[in-house]
């Protein structure tokens, strides 16, 4: 099955957004096999959609739509297809129900022009949106298939992921469902991941195992497919214990976890309060727990010492340590983890200190991180970091390094 | 003149990558006045390109092309064009000494699939690559112009900007040069500031200005064409007058500015040293500061404070300050810029305090936050928001908001 994704939207056109639902259909089709031979975007304009319509017919068979089903006057989309495969349009009334609650909800009237999105291709199978109010539509049609999709990513990946792609599961491989779950790694690379799991890649058939590396994480998406949930989850499950057999140690999370929500979660789970000392990441590391809701119950509070004098005279790292070693240095990591972990009377203290760059700074190269953990009464633990990224990679990449050490405590 | 950008790439049908090239030149062309009517995005596939070039010639005066300029045998992007259209290809030498003297800087021997890349259309216009090492090309043949460049950003971008736009801005304007300067904005909207420049918005044509959102930041982009760079540079002066007369109170920097570069540039100016003590941000303002290299000659460092305990025992805000007026008020704010200032010995102290979400904190609703500013001997300063965003939207919000304030102060 080969497939072709046509966006409609003249804000792409002139450069205002990016088409990331391509990218996000196409990866989505990757996993399922099937083959995507263009993209195509094309503006809020009837006869050049119709034409984009017929190209993408003599070279695809499943056409995927995204954009143009609101309610205005320059959305399109449907109308246009409708007049193209000469079929009707009429109104779908589970759709219609689900917008004027939304406007009940808001306490607002429904102007006349929202009915419009809940017409739909008659015969199609409807979308439901959870995310928004213009449904989505599968259309059959002769050996052609034909997705609408809204256009916000927020409509649309849920809707794709949850909606159309069960259904494209179930039609090229006349399986009952498919599922995901993506392992996430820290600390170790993709190509030495991938040489670690070298055999069970090449085997890997149902379900599939998809690596994936950025930001100096790197995931595994395994995807099923069954004819139940039950068996989805069996087949998954089975999958992952070779896996962790063998590259366990450096998997932190799953599906949406990151490393910061990951700390989290194990610091609230084990009731531990925490406090950071902060040069080169400059409150970066407490910022990102910081995101996390709830973070209040173990989060105190921490310092930024950025300054030599400012880890003396605040944090009360002893002067002539820091004459002795330098402030990059393990002992310097060590007290400054020590003395807020004291100062703010928690239960871990987390210190970071290093050159980010551009610049040598205390005679140690770019790249060159200390990170110390100071947890309870155990003896104060430090890892030296040696990253070659630019000044904020660097302070990127240090931060994610002591969620992943703190993770690796705390599980 | 209607222009169609072809992406060729497979990561981009794998969904690996955006096709972000498309969004940066349909911006630019945008620009200049030129139509873009469709985006096309095809694999490395010789059959397939040259259909869609087939294609795009029936419906586009203007073709740009992005990407397979590469050295290996999935780059084919000039292969592929040169036999569509009948064209020769052959070495040429600035390229080819640049690539060379390029792998001389890396002190590795050139292999010859390098030499590739030195290959271009005969007859087409070279377009150096400052960035990489594929020369782009301009190549003209009956009524169509072709534009191939490179696919990665970085060397795509300045490239289009630089070579390709100057000499599309003279084919289609007659003019020389074309410029452009960015003005930025914070603390008006952009409705406010179309309404404000509704006159002039109107008036345009040489300069052009064009207004855009983004981040809770506006920006104004003037764009000038001329026969020199002197009479663009004072069109473009010229008219940021009447600009600057109306909403110069909210214009904090020009181009690659942002908030926190151009406190950091004031701050070193005036040689002002600064503290924060962050409660909802939890350390992204001193991250953000921290982010620009060199900010160790202002930025001392600070405090962290999440928890209430943090706020009195660790910065000294008065424990009966607190229990009268709360943690979100005008007062703490103050009483943490003050004492942070104080503590840290600094000529400015900044203090954050506030409801980030998603609940009420301290009987505050969701988005109220408190920012004050303390200024050696001056009388501190406190200012108000009320913020409608998720949590970490009203986080960066309040972050902004502050090296907002902040500039207002020192500019």
């Amino acid at each position: 099955m080969n497939a072709e994704i046509i966006a409609v939207g003249s804000e792409l056109l002139l450069g205002q957004i990016a088409n990331t639902n391509a990218k996000f259909i196409s990866n989505q089709l990757a996993e399922l096999g099937i083959n995507v031979f263009y993209h195509t975007v094309v503006g809020d304009n009837a006869n050049r959609l119709e034409q984009a319509i017929s190209i993408a017919e003599k070279r695809a068979d499943l056409i995927i739509f995204s954009g143009g089903l609101g309610p205005t006057k320059d959305d399109l989309t449907k109308e246009t297809i409708a007049k193209y495969l000469n079929e009707e349009l009429t109104i779908n009334q589970t759709a219609l129900d689900s917008i004027e609650a939304y406007f009940h909800r808001l306490n607002r009237p429904m102007t006349e022009n929202n009915r419009k999105q809940a017409v739909v291709l008659k015969d199609s199978e409807v979308l439901p949106n959870h995310h928004g109010m213009a449904p989505g539509m599968v259309y059959v049609k002769k050996d052609k298939t034909y997705i609408l999709l809204p256009g916000p990513p927020k409509e649309l990946e849920p809707m794709f992921q949850f909606e159309a792609k069960p259904l494209l599961a179930k039609e090229i491989s006349g399986f009952e469902t498919i599922k995901s779950l993506v392992l996430r790694f820290y600390g170790i690379g993709e190509a030495e991941l991938e040489h670690r799991l070298a055999d069970l890649l090449d085997a890997q058939t149902n379900p599939t195992i998809a690596p994936l590396a950025s930001d100096g994480e790197v995931t595994l998406r395994i995807t099923a497919k069954a004819n139940s949930e039950e068996e989805a989850d069996r087949l998954i499950a089975n999958a992952q214990i070779p896996i962790l057999e063998r590259v366990g140690e450096f998997q932190y999370g799953t599906d949406d976890d990151s490393l910061a929500s990951k700390a989290a979660e194990l610091l609230k789970e084990k009731g531990l309060t925490i406090a950071a000392a902060e040069s080169l990441t400059a409150g970066l590391f407490q910022s990102e727990l910081a995101e996390i809701a709830g973070i209040s119950s173990v989060l105190v509070g921490g310092m930024v010492t950025y300054t030599e004098q400012a880890k003396i005279s605040q944090l009360g790292v002893p002067e002539q340590l820091i004459k002795q070693y330098g402030v990059v240095s393990k002992e310097c990591a060590i007290a400054m983890a020590d003395k807020v972990k004291e100062r703010f009377g928690t239960d871990i203290g987390v210190g970071l200190t290093g050159a980010a760059g551009p610049d040598v700074h205390d005679g140690q190269p770019v790249g060159t991180v200390w990170i110390a953990l100071s947890i309870g009464d155990e003896e104060p633990a430090a890892y030296l970091l040696k990253l070659s990224g630019l000044r904020n990679t660097n302070r990127l990449r240090a931060v994610k390094s002591a969620f992943h050490y703190l993770i690796q405590r705390l599980k």
